[in-house]
């Protein structure tokens, strides 16, 4: 189960968004698979995508139809991601959307298609188009914990959280679902994310706050190296609470909320890691810019051995070492390096530090929550990310995921 | 065990070559675990070490020692790495070579210490120094087989092969061996190998050689992903056979049978990897250079959602087509590649093959030996390398390594 989530929290409704779903048999499972969610006239949406090549049929149609209008509805399928389907896939994608449009009355552009689930087989449309009235017809705005529900696929619990935070002119709310589990190294965005407010927002700063949120928290996250071809994330200001004032601090502030709403979310998704018993912070600072931070700070969460190593709760500290060694950093000093597990020093001047013990080393290995830090000692620049241990579970789940 | 290695071969032993073991007590189980080989006075040898920043002490010392005399003998021991031991690692190192220096009357510089095991435990200079009176005193020509074995950790076979190749002055021999299982991705060399051939080669020509022979071999296989700290391989030629006739083939010809002794080494090392149930080739072909076609075979090589898929002997080719999709190489036109297994299409023009059918996929999938090829259409560079898929007892042998 999820490393230190309940994935209950209390969600607050978001005015402007109403939400539904069916159980259209997408999935084996009979449990629900479809989602649609509808937005009030006038909102604006902000939306990032994989920047997988091989990305999905509905991404493609998601990122053509954002440019033509604003969106007034999502349609969400878990158990099938219609990826690698080439232009049969195209056209169950915009299928999906015609079929949403007539029954809501709007333009098919209006409608952003997303899907999750197993590459490679063509998406059911008669399923969907059977599933969609009975979603349509159970749309609420306090739809938000059924809709976290509906689009899981491997996760084991549901991820929303909610947030108020007061403007110039007012309190607004945020409310963001998001799903994902296994092949989680997002870029650009997660699996996907539905992150909601009743602010009233331009798009490009909505598009602005959606950046700096994902960078600092989808962007940051690992379960096993492998991004999707299917992630997406979507924010969306509904325009029925305050506006962000100019001049004042409220766009800093909305930014921020926003953040922390997706950071929780994307935190939510690697302790739901597939398989995870421990959720790990790698933080890497002193580096000269960022990205070396980043590629010290993945080479350490990708790595099999050190992965290995966190499940077994063993501090077998050498292969953090010997990940630093190889992550490519050039003329790196090795002397200068320092790397601890949680507040134990375990390498200092080019081997194990001479106080550490194994004894101080278990007692961090032992926790759920394990901080991984290295100081690299030639500059300003830090970075984190969170990862997951690799488990007995993490194979079982993907070598059985079709069977 | 090891996919398809019997481990059983004829091994020839190599004029001016003797090998010793013994039970030092480095690892726990009490088998030979140090092992002395001894190279006739008038030998050349040629190195190449791990690229890891963090290298080991015996890499460092090994290093120093060959810029400044011919090796006369190499002490390798197993179940400590020597790795992460900082200053007093270092002096271990050097006093491992005093100490066999005066056993067999050499100079310490003419002695090369390797050590592979545990990252971070001082290495028991003291065992090694008992023990090593024993190994020389054994030391003989046909030991190749016993030293294959006392280098191996968590080896499940001993892995050795040998060649007799015709040169324009006579026939020569060479004979190698290797260990390595887990942490495998070298970089410039495996975990341990020592190659050995009779022919009269200088130095430069025998540096040239093992380059090429490394290239093509030991630096295009993975098992994890997780370079070493301590990989190194060694070829030495003793000089007591036939010398390579400037003017002729004898180059060529040579490395060429050197380059074919360490290709099936390195390959008995991903057959015997961690868990390894599958021997998989990774071709990708049609690239505008190597490097790229490396980025594309190596992301699909540590994708841990294609190897357990591997694993499952299920033909889940959407996890090789996303794998391809994140790989990084820019303009790709995704529309031109193909990807296929073994003989069987499965994509083509932007998702799966139109004539691929489960059944066809499973029949690869069921097999042993799995070749996943990928056309980049887009150039005539082409690469292979050479992987394991992902299994519970990988996750059991690197959870449980130091218990």
């Amino acid at each position: 189960m999820a490393v230190g989530w309940q994935g209950k929290t209390r969600l607050l409704p978001v005015a402007g968004v109403r939400l539904g779903v069916a159980a259209a048999g997408i999935r084996k499972t009979g449990k629900p698979d479809l989602m649609v969610m509808e937005l009030t006239d006038g909102s604006t949406c902000a939306a990032v995508f994989t920047r997988n090549l091989f990305c999905a049929a509905p991404v493609i149609v998601a990122r053509e139809h954002l440019v033509q209008d604003n969106p007034r509805l999502l349609v969400v399928n878990a158990g099938n991601a219609n990826a690698g389907t080439g232009a049969p896939g195209l056209e169950a994608a915009r299928a999906s959307c015609q079929a949403a449009a007539a029954l809501i009355g709007c333009d098919p552009q209006q409608v952003l298609p997303f899907s999750t689930g197993v590459i490679g087989e063509l998406l059911p449309v008669d399923r969907i188009r059977t599933g969609l009235p009975l979603a349509i017809s159970g749309l609420s705005d306090s739809g938000w914990d059924a809709a976290a529900q509906a689009i899981m696929t491997t996760d084991t619990v549901a991820k929303a959280v909610s947030r108020q935070v007061r403007l110039a002119d007012g309190t607004v709310t945020i409310t963001g679902i998001a799903k994902g589990s296994g092949m989680i190294r997002p870029d650009m965005a997660t699996m996907l994310a539905y992150v909601a407010s009743d602010a009233t927002v331009a798009t490009d700063c909505l598009q602005d706050c959606l950046r700096r949120a994902v960078e600092a928290s989808f962007n940051r996250i690992t379960v096993d190296g492998d991004t999707s071809t299917n992630d997406a994330c979507v924010l969306v200001a509904t325009g029925k609470g305050p506006r962000l004032r100019d001049g004042s601090d409220d766009h800093q502030t909305f930014a921020a909320a926003v953040t922390d709403v997706c950071r929780e979310l994307a935190q939510a998704i690697v302790r739901d890691g597939e398989g995870a018993t421990k959720f790990v912070t790698v933080a890497v600072e002193g580096g000269r810019h960022s990205d070396e931070c980043l590629q010290v700070a993945y080479t350490i969460a990708h790595s099999p051995l050190v992965k290995t190593a966190l499940f077994a709760s063993d501090p077998n500290w050498g292969r953090i070492l010997a990940a630093v060694g190889r992550a490519g950093i050039a003329d790196l000093d090795i002397d200068a390096v320092r790397i601890y597990l949680g507040d134990v020093c375990i390498v200092r001047d080019g081997g194990r530090a001479p106080d550490y013990t194994e004894a101080a080393g278990q007692r961090v290995m032992g926790q759920d929550e394990i901080t991984i830090r290295v100081e690299l000692a030639r500059g300003a620049a830090a970075e984190q990310v969170w990862t997951t241990d690799l488990s007995y579970e993490y194979v079982k789940i993907n070598a059985e995921y079709r069977t």
